[in-house]
């Protein structure tokens, strides 16, 4: 399967349409004055099952057959993609086997549990997730459904790009967070085919910046006990997300952790909507001058707004 | 001068257009599901400063001559009419005097401040307001816009609900808030003017019920000291408004302080938007059964999101 084209992202816009939100695009006239920047968000705070996620879950899960469904999906998760696929696969009227680690926020789970996502517990760490997963799918048969490293994924993650640039008309910078990179190589495919002259910038923690130093040293380096309160970026790029990113990212820069809350709390307080730390590291690299937005026309994708309302980070 | 009628209304939205956003309306699966309503809201805390407050201080402000506006105006308010009126005067470079009592959380203060506004502080009583701005007044010559009691102000919050009935097209109930009741007098009147078979249910707090009780006593009964969660709602009917809502309202009901707190929590979770708890209190009254919304469309005006990020009312 070769890399998402313009006519496969516009496939999956067209499969996912029914079950994801068109959501809005809103601007602050404060956050313009502080930035010096014509700033769009995109919120997909305000997406299905509060994430960008939906779109790739969906897109991946409405792309197989009824008879592939039979047996179900599953995956491996502690955050959105877990209860964006748990979504998916109750609207297809199939099983998802979810696999989280036992340390996950009780929120989640129970999001997850609400969904229907059947799940799981296993030790927090990377190989109990993998071999609890892959121990449940050799039991079920079911398919696993990867966050990130699968072009289904990465073709509806791009979605969100399309839409929002469809609003904005001309953007000079669009930029999104990185984690596992699908959401960043999805807006980057989707930026490149629609806009080529648009410049791409991804953000990270500087606490989790393996897509920074793989970008930046030409070869793909996995994270090393990353520990941001971005918790949607703890993860590392993929075999598939990082040759996208390389090829069709124009720089990655990274913030600091008080850069991220600070940029999350101005927009709870400017835009007075909800979003979480991950969301907010874009926003974060403009206040901290890593990107230089002066006059410029930009669209940031605010990834999540699934946050524990019991602890937030500036208490 | 006399009710606002429609063409008042009108006219006031076409001052105002300039100066304040259309905010959005929107709504949510889980909340759907969980009152068994249709329900849409207005989202007023996206409005400028915060709150619907700034669609009745343009208005107000706007409708004056240069020359009248020459001396300033001025008001007392802990909150959102104070930063209303000081935008909407700096929008018109003129001089907003606003006294606050010396109680008032800091970032009200700030954000009066932000504005331009003029601050005088005073004790925290009714009297001792309105002695400092009657003593403002009238060594400055400036001219009072009281939050709620003008028909002014009532004119242009009635333009929420006008914006609201252009999206929903059709709907059985419409819910405001109530406080002083300019957000619920102009709401009751846009109803009435536009759908007159539309049911205008106002929800109040129980600790702060003079709205309650005036409404079904059939008189205007001031408020005793109001000691609710909900700031914006502590004042009470004023001669002007009063007479609205007892013609236009169709019934007030009461919620407790939890439900208050619940159906913000629930908005913030589900919608992720932040609101403030007066913003909550006509959710709240779904969700206490006040009011039955099975089957009905329903639209609510979020009357603001102007909270301090530092104490939440569920930590």
């Amino acid at each position: 399967m070769p890399i998402p084209d313009l006519n496969t992202i516009q496939l999956a816009a067209e499969r996912i349409r029914p079950y994801i939100h068109k959501t809005p695009v809103l601007s602050s006239t404060g956050i313009n004055e502080i930035t010096g920047g014509n700033i769009f968000f995109k919120c997909e705070n305000m997406q299905k099952a509060g994430a960008f996620k939906s779109r790739g879950a969906c897109n991946a899960v409405f792309s197989l057959t009824e008879d592939q469904l039979k047996k179900g999906v599953g995956t491996h998760s502690s955050g959105n993609h877990a209860q964006a696929l748990a979504r998916a696969a109750s609207l297809r009227n199939t099983d998802a086997f979810i696999v989280m680690p036992e340390t996950s926020p009780k929120v989640k789970v129970a999001a997850v549990k609400a969904y229907g996502g059947k799940i799981t517990f296993c030790k927090p760490t990377l190989q109990a997730r993998e071999e609890t997963l892959y121990t449940i799918i050799s039991n079920t048969g079911a398919l696993e459904i990867h966050p990130y490293n699968d072009y289904r994924i990465i073709a509806g993650q791009a979605t969100a790009a399309m839409e929002m640039l469809e609003v904005m008309g001309k953007a000079d910078i669009i930029m999104a967070p990185v984690g596992g990179g699908g959401l960043l190589s999805g807006t980057a495919l989707s930026t490149k085919y629609l806009s080529p002259e648009t410049i791409v910038i991804a953000a990270e923690p500087e606490m989790a910046d393996d897509a920074y130093r793989s970008f930046h040293e030409g070869r793909l380096i996995p994270s090393e006990s990353p520990a941001t309160i971005a918790d949607g970026l703890l993860t590392s790029l993929g075999s598939l997300t990082y040759p996208i990113i390389t090829e069709y990212v124009d720089d990655i820069v990274t913030v600091s952790e008080e850069g991220i809350i600070r940029a999350m709390r101005l927009i709870w307080e400017r835009m007075k909507i909800v979003i979480e730390p991950s969301a907010a590291v874009p926003l974060a690299a403009i206040l901290e001058k890593k990107v230089d937005v002066e006059g410029k026309t930009v669209g940031i994708i605010l990834s999540g707004g699934n946050v524990d309302l019991d602890s937030l980070p500036w208490l």
